[in-house]
């Protein structure tokens, strides 16, 4: 009873919401290798901190960089783009996203207040010469820039350019989901980066036989939605992405930060509004729309996995170092 | 590359882990029948007051009613067995294991502190006419004096007389695995009462096509090990019950308390010892043997889960409804 | 820049707000003194499980047996009046407040889901007789039944009757502001069950000159408000129980379950409506009401506890205890 | 019964504990100042990746942006230099930090795992033209650089330059207590970064008549003790922080980003020591030590903020803004 998927089977079925990608591979030298990126995600394409948008998360497994989650907890919202890269590269990915958003809201730190950046990562040190911080600020608006409404491309790209899955080349994934009932129509879509588990892990395939030794990894999360949803019932979507996880065959490892975000484009939140109150429409929970996008969360998680090994090509990198396709 | 199981399987694998069920089970007229119980989890043979177990917890998804998890998150420590029973029972069998406490150990609430009880609960109201509070104190304190150390039955017993799972008769369902490196040998069981899923969820069979509709439900999940682990790490163990219950087709439903509590029978504890400082072993984080036990918490979450189907038998309860044993 | 007191500086303030009081005391023999009781809190006058409202909690301090709170967070509705009593009570209180619920509301746990029950409490057995669990269900259906708008009584009565703070004699306390700017005009008020804190820490009284050894003890701090928040804004509100509590000296000591729980009477929320979505207003967390409610809360909090000592009475206990009325 | 202070009432009286300031000011033109800087607190002399520290940490009000606090939780360990700096330079920091601790350990992200990067932020934008990002990656490295264990600078330097704490000048201030009993000896340091509160707010002095209207602020609160307590018990620790601040007269304001962060200098923890276990000694919750750690987190808190008001000078700031010193 597996729900039906979006046009796209991309997060950007979501109305408004929009991935770019900067990929970045140069092999320097016999033991360098540059391979790596950034990803972005766009709720929609206004100016996010003007027009924030309701969001949750889950810390699954915290062996992670990710910045920005306090504040999303705090006040349930999010107000700048949602960054994907490489671990060593979260400072300049926060940096360069600071930048874009001071370009273009002039009144940030100045007349008004601060502004909370997200920059999610995984460590794609294996096939990545990471310590070269090769990502740059300007990297990081460039994927900003380059977001589009298009299906996301996936594989091996973006931030998913040097990451390692089941002990095949994984990286960027996608899927979506369609939530229906006789009033009501919803999208749900999650991209994820992959960079987690040992192939004889893996419960969607039989890759036991050929091992390959690996680091724990990591995987990043991000759950689009156009339902009305708040903060709390984000948070809930949020958490859920450890059962498609579980799917998959992941036993969420000491050393993966396994990270999820959630955001709805619905209900949109006006920066300084200067009024006492805000009026919003809300799914509950008790409806049978929640569990239905549960549902959708458990699904697209695990098909997103499945998609980013599918979709990524065999990557060479550092140190001679090979990471091949996945045989399906 | 799946882990060893254990002798026999079962939580009581894990030496000391002691088992008792009082099971409740009467028509009472044509509507109202009583079918419910209690399962009691003891750590070791011992007070537990006085010689306590460092213990964890996850709250995956919290609408349940599990009481002593703030008080078990503060100090990490367990000081009264762990009480499974249906929903409205969990005053009387948090009263019932209160007096077994204060009888066994005469400074509670005395000399001494109070002490904190540990119940959870799943709602069996499906097949248990659960308003009538068929479950009183003194059924806690006999499914302590029951327990013992031999491999626990499963099915329709104790708590898990009346239990629902996946649209069949769920109930207690137990598994263990062996964790072994060169020089460490360590065990790790978990026992569940499931109460959760319709049939077309199931990952593990094909139950789509004769749908039943059933509450949300909930599930309990104790997971004990002999490793030695502390109160951070076993938080950690008891997270990673979410991705074995994701494998089973759950999609941690709205209205399902998904609860998860994990104990380590080493490194006890002593009350109030008079002495300021302990020195306690633990394993390391990131020692290959976590990963081996995060493994083993997902397959026997998992596999607990299925084997609760296959042990429970028809059963008959309130209203004249039926539910049938799973059609494996 | 205090805030504006409430007409009657009490919880009750708040419009619709009940609270019920059941002392026992009786003394037993020359060891034994029944000293203590239950005090009830009611959102409004209406069926709580019908017509649910907002609310959240901090847990402080986690060194407490307070009941209800992951069914609390997860879906940010309290369904049942919240019960204080001592802390080997929680199960008779549990007991007696699903009773009241059963008997006034057919459906629940037949035809519609559970309920989720709230019972905090703190350590009295200095003073009371714990061990002889003298609380019985009825009584606290007798604390719900006796529930009225009036002003609360305060001191040695109800849940506070065997309770000790600072030494000398505490209880219940209770205050409340006024919020208000040119639109919105809002009321907040606290109250307490205070048992915790030496002579010599308390900031508002020079007690330290005569020392007395009691236990760590433990605060429940309730929070009522009409002003409309939600669940994530509920939480923020209990969390600055803790700058109150600062306030009057506490340390937040190791064995004080320091637990504050809130709920606005504004925005109620039917149960199972049968529709899938809600209308909510709600104040926006960046309008200087906020501001003004987390002062609230952080000076109802103090008061309450001071006026817990003022308004309490020279106590005798078990064992030929006596308490003294705090010397002000 | 306040605790003894340490020799010179500073963090650095913790033994191994060490501060390094960089402060930045230079009057750009008329509107613009750069009045801001970074401060670096270092829990030991040695590489801190190779021989970690245990940690914890307590998120008051998360409108904040410190980076790294999800694995800090996880793992419970710290395992590079605490960072404190202004919102919009926390990328630069980050990105200096982790060029530091790349510099000296030269198989971070090549032969072993990544690193886990900690900055704390408060908002500076009052007096620091803040969006001219003044603080570059080698200002972080040469605040690490420039940490002694000598009693540290307080006022306006380092990351406290630009700060405001009730309407006047704040910034960085520190406090230290002895605990001590017939057999232990211990030292428990705070150094803060306080930039929150109104004039009228302050408790500890009567400054309500000239108000001046300033933004919400944050404050960064830094705990280091010797005593040997692991991650659990630190996050007890950094908890504590918030009854410091309710002693101040913070009412921990919607806008102010109020996190703590805790530290022990004992039971250091190699990496990857290639052993499967750890021994820890470590003080029980239940001895008295525990309380008077506590008590020394809220004194220390709470004269670490007065001390940055008595300690800073007035300083002017962008757009022709001055704050004056505080008129103790």
């Amino acid at each position: 009873m597996t729900l039906d998927k979006g046009k796209a089977n991309c997060i950007t079925d979501v109305i408004g919401v929009k991935v770019g990608h900067v990929t970045l591979y140069e092999k320097l030298d016999e033991n360098k290798t540059i391979c790596t990126g950034v990803t972005a995600i766009l709720p929609h394409e206004n100016n996010l901190f003007y027009k924030k948008v309701r969001a949750g998360s889950a810390i699954i497994n915290g062996y992670g960089k990710t910045t920005g989650l306090a504040q999303l907890e705090e006040i349930g919202l999010l107000e700048a783009p949602i960054m994907l890269t490489n671990t060593f590269s979260v400072g300049a990915v926060w940096q360069g996203t600071l930048e874009y958003m001071l370009q273009t809201t002039k009144d940030i730190g100045d007349t008004t207040s601060s502004i909370n950046i997200v920059v999610g990562e995984c460590n794609d040190s294996y096939l990545n010469s990471i310590r070269e911080q090769a990502v740059k600020p300007a990297q990081a608006i460039q994927a900003i820039e380059a977001a589009t409404e298009q299906p996301a491309t996936e594989g091996a790209v973006g931030a998913g350019k040097g990451m390692v899955c089941f002990g095949y080349k994984g990286g960027v994934g996608t899927a979506s989901r369609i939530i229906s009932t006789e009033k009501e129509h919803y999208t749900l879509g999650c991209l994820v980066v992959s960079n987690f588990g040992k192939r004889e892990e893996a419960l969607f395939a039989d890759w036991g036989k050929h091992k390959l030794e690996t680091p724990d990894g990591s995987i990043m999360m991000i759950v689009a939605t156009d339902a009305p949803l708040y903060d709390r019932q984000l948070n809930r979507l949020a958490k859920r992405c450890a059962a498609g996880l579980g799917r998959t065959g992941s036993h969420l490892d000491n050393g993966s930060g396994d990270i999820a975000i959630a955001f709805s484009t619905a209900n949109t939140y006006e920066h300084h509004a200067g009024k006492a109150d805000e009026t919003m429409v809300y799914l509950r929970d008790d409806h049978e729309v929640m569990n239905q996008l549960f549902q959708a969360v458990v699904e697209t998680t695990e098909e997103a996995v499945i998609r980013s090994l599918q979709m990524a090509e065999t990557t060479h990198g550092r140190q001679g170092r090979t990471i091949e396709k996945a045989p399906f």
